[in-house]
């Protein structure tokens, strides 16, 4: 038993820069990411658990189109939307995923329900759909996903890997391709932790590409120690186990949140020449939020206080 | 630049009770096992890569009918077979995986051209036999992977399930359904590690689950220190992201192979009531064979040493 709880959340990170960012925009996703942040909030103090709290604060970022994630996802090469979703909780080690889900309006609330109601950890595509649909979950038109902003964001992509077509093979994408996720951790009244991430994947996407945000321990994990949720260039994430390389740096190393999440993020990121960032809390409640991005969409909100909000490097 | 060199391979863990095996099975299975283990070491004598070692000796194992990988890959609810395959290399720290794709004969090559020739980690269904298809790699069609053996066993397991259809929504499979992988791990003559897993998945399995063997640090990992790979109930293996536990309780927590392997097997696997086991390798090129079940098809092969192979428990 604790006396306090917590919550952080991530929008996602990457070459964010307030010159390229109009005022509109800028209120309109912290005003999402302070509702996140409330919707967490507002659970955990009615003595809820951290898992129904991540998995909340998740959903009101998937439901905006400003996030890469739920209704703001992108698009795929063949302009489709392929998502991936974990949720991890640190009580019971009990976990779930789904990825490459195209007709989910909240993947995380699959990932739930593949933790909440099969044997299994990780569901994907249409036998995640028919999981789904078995279970009682609505199935939504790919239509729903469809926002303008991700619509040009594939044709910039496409245009750009037009003009490379000498250059045949070459997958690379932009920086601002790679990233985007959503995700939440949380500390309950109980003492107890939990992680989210739900992701719309890398714009232009091939081949049935899936992310760290499908994988326990790459992109998610929640222990009774800390819970991880992480953004970025996923192939550095899954290489680098991220999420779970901070709870075993806290066990084995015996390092602090704040020691753990600074050297997973500089050995198995930054220094292999990956971009992105994380969020984590531990069992005292401690919060670290490391990126080696320009901005990474953030905040975090504790017991008692006013919710903080941040997009850019300070 | 070590002064040896050494493999270690595994073909599933399970109940494998010597009182229900014939002379014959044995003898097979023994000789297959071997057949891994000159193939991986032959490589290793002409001081080639632990990498190009691990996925040969894996090849070995996925063309012969007798394990769950490859040509004798079990059926899913559907009578299809959907197979999981992960190579990584720690001498680059670069890893390729693939899930649930359905006509690759074998799956542990489509991994390896993921990890050489694209900028992704994994790549699952359709999608990856494409990347294949544009690759240069021949599909098989789904007659490839028939063996009366695993249309046998499916049958079993769908009478079992219709026996059993009062407890609907029950998906849980016996033990000997969940098992059965082959991978190997190896050091080469320039000291470096590699880790390769790939498997046919669980039998009547449903919804598009994928495994720890599609999985980077759960199924598979290596890196400088040591080279993992695993096979048993792959769920547990996910939420304990057990190959890279390993890793971490030797660069972390300083325990030797022998120690981290037999901790990570207690604490991931045996406590949370799972079962199976893996393979492990450490640069000095101690080998460390843990399981928790009757038997799991085994051996390993040293330098200059004949191959020694095990099934059962001693």
């Amino acid at each position: 038993m604790t006396t306090t709880f917590a919550i952080a959340i991530h929008g996602g990170a990457g070459t964010i820069l307030k010159s390229k960012m109009t005022p509109e925009r800028e209120a309109a996703i912290r005003a999402t990411l302070t509702e996140s942040l409330r919707v967490g909030y507002a659970l955990l103090n009615e003595g809820g658990c951290a898992l129904d709290a991540v998995q909340k604060a998740v959903n009101v970022m998937e439901d905006s189109p400003l996030f890469n994630a739920g209704r703001g996802a992108v698009f795929t090469h063949d302009g489709k939307n392929e998502q991936d979703a974990t949720i991890m909780d640190g009580f019971s080690g009990q976990a779930g995923s789904v990825a490459s889900v195209k007709h989910i309006a909240r993947p995380i609330d699959l990932a739930r329900l593949v933790m909440d109601q099969s044997p299994h950890v990780l569901l994907m595509g249409d036998g995640a759909e028919k999981f789904a649909v078995e279970h009682g979950m609505e199935l939504v038109d790919n239509k729903y996903f469809y926002t303008e902003q991700r619509w040009e964001q594939l044709q910039r992509a496409l245009a750009k890997e037009q003009r490379a077509s000498d250059n045949k093979g070459d997958l690379s994408l932009s920086e601002d391709d790679k990233h985007g996720t959503v995700g939440a951790v949380a500390l309950d009244s109980q003492g107890h932790l939990a992680a989210a991430t739900s992701s719309g994947g890398m714009t232009n996407k091939r081949y049935g590409r899936v992310g760290d945000s499908a994988l326990v321990g790459a992109g998610t994990f929640a222990d009774d120690l800390c819970a991880v949720s992480t953004t970025g260039h996923g192939e550095f994430f899954m290489r680098g186990v991220v999420a779970y390389d901070v709870a075993a740096l806290m066990h084995y190393k015996g390092l602090s949140l704040a020691e753990a999440t600074d050297l997973s993020v500089q050995t198995k990121l930054t220094d292999p020449g990956g971009t992105g960032g994380l969020i984590a809390i531990d069992k005292d409640g401690n919060i670290a939020l490391p990126f080696n991005t320009e901005g990474m969409y953030r905040g975090y909100l504790y017991k008692g206080s006013e919710p903080m909000v941040e997009i850019f490097r300070e």
